[in-house]
């Protein structure tokens, strides 16, 4: 199948005026699909942009499926035209789509991942926080900051100090046995595995400032696609060691329910890269 | 010409990761060519783009003008790949580029504009700042505030209160007859035809309030390519009238400076839609 295109004159391109979702595929089937689903809407009334049709987004994943695992990308953009910032007379959205294999990591949902507290501090635009809009280069700007294969996800502070986010996950920590990840109120996205797991009643928001963030009793990163990441280690943005956790083979609470909620069970060899 | 098209796993579409340009041509000839060269020299070092070569670049205008006054955008993508906001190892970038025929707005020039002062305030985020990248939703999302055709920009303060630049444009007032415009250090965008003014000693840097826009002696808005319009009326978000300024025949000598800049003469019928 032909990769989509987009010309000129699309603003997705020209301005990042549009929203995306990368959605996990099993046998075919879009796991949290209503999570998904939701944040498009949201995205859509955010910035006021046409809801694509329910048959239009089934369309997307309607081709039998190459892999028992895949990732579908969406691409929403408020389609062609207008004169510079203002809208055309007529938007019609343009929905792309593309579909790949993909297999989960699963040594580190065992065996944990070293993450990098990122130099960037997101700035703050409540109108934009939370929907996954295409305006990405903070995220961009911030995975620049590493190239070192064996740090898997840098943690992104906002710029009044308080923990948000990794570049392409949500962050969880525990503190006195409750589970928390910060709130997406500024800055941020609302991943749809916190969104899932807020609404089971397994995570609550809270405020985690830079300095608590190496003491937290445990600290985890995760999305819907790749599951749960246990941290093992923090760095700074010099590659200081700033804290470690052991990991242990006790239940996970978190990454028990969250990969409960995506269908990977427990440490699957067959699932493994 | 067909328009150029940009595939689906292009990085300017999937995340807003490049620049862009958008260039006066004057029987051909890009106008302040230098300030947009150095400019897009800035975004690139910023993002860590490869530049494109003056031979691409000047490949952009080589085709016979097709109007005496055109307008070139350019846009310039990180090109396609990587693992997600990760970069690929070898960075391809895209350049692709449209003329259009252009005429400017002299009744603007001369009898002045309406403007709003917008609703959104813009973030900061100085990684950013300056630099003509295609995260642009905040201004999409400004100039939605408004439908009215009599209002001819917003103008945008900053989460702090301070006024910042117009949706496309960048601002100017006078105080005890010198010129100022805001920095652009936090956010907005440094305009050609402001950084050509600032080089020449015409304005200089300063900071005005939301609270101080309205008692202003007088106001502009201005780029590259439009000129500048003075203000004769700003509006609030909620379309009351803040403040009026009478326009007269009397010399202006901020559009004088910039319209000799530009090639414009003084309301040239000839240039007027």
């Amino acid at each position: 199948m032909p990769m989509p295109q987009v010309p000129f004159d699309d603003r997705g391109l020209a301005y990042g005026d549009g929203i995306f979702e990368t959605v996990l595929l099993r046998d075919g089937q879009p796991v949290l699909w209503d999570y998904h689903r939701a944040r498009l809407e949201q995205g859509c009334q955010r910035l006021n942009i046409p809801l694509p049709s329910a048959q239009q987004l089934v369309q997307t994943w309607q081709s039998p499926p190459t892999s028992a695992l895949e990732v579908l990308k969406l691409i929403l953009t408020r389609g062609s035209g207008g004169r510079g910032y203002a809208l055309p007379e007529h938007v019609e959205p343009r929905l792309i789509s593309r579909r790949m294999p993909f297999a989960a990591n699963a040594e580190r949902w065992q065996g944990g991942v070293c993450v990098r507290l990122c130099h960037l501090r997101l700035g703050h635009q409540p109108l934009l926080a939370g929907i996954k809009h295409l305006n990405r280069l903070e995220n961009v700007l911030a995975r620049q900051e590493w190239q070192d294969s064996r740090i898997a996800e840098g943690l992104l502070a906002d710029s009044s100090g308080k923990m948000v986010e990794a570049t392409s996950m949500n962050l969880f920590w525990s503190s006195n046995g409750v589970l928390w990840t910060p709130s997406v109120d500024h800055c941020g996205v609302a991943g749809t595995l916190r969104a899932a797991l807020l609404a089971q009643g397994v995570i609550r928001e809270g405020t985690l400032s830079i300095d608590d963030l190496p003491h937290s009793e445990r600290l985890w990163v995760g999305n819907s696609v790749q599951g749960v990441w246990p941290v093992s280690e923090l760095l700074d943005a010099h590659d200081n060691v700033l804290a470690t956790w052991p990991m242990h083979n006790a239940p996970d609470p978190l990454q028990g329910e969250a990969h409960r909620l995506l269908g990977y069970r427990e440490f699957p060899a067959s699932e493994s890269k």
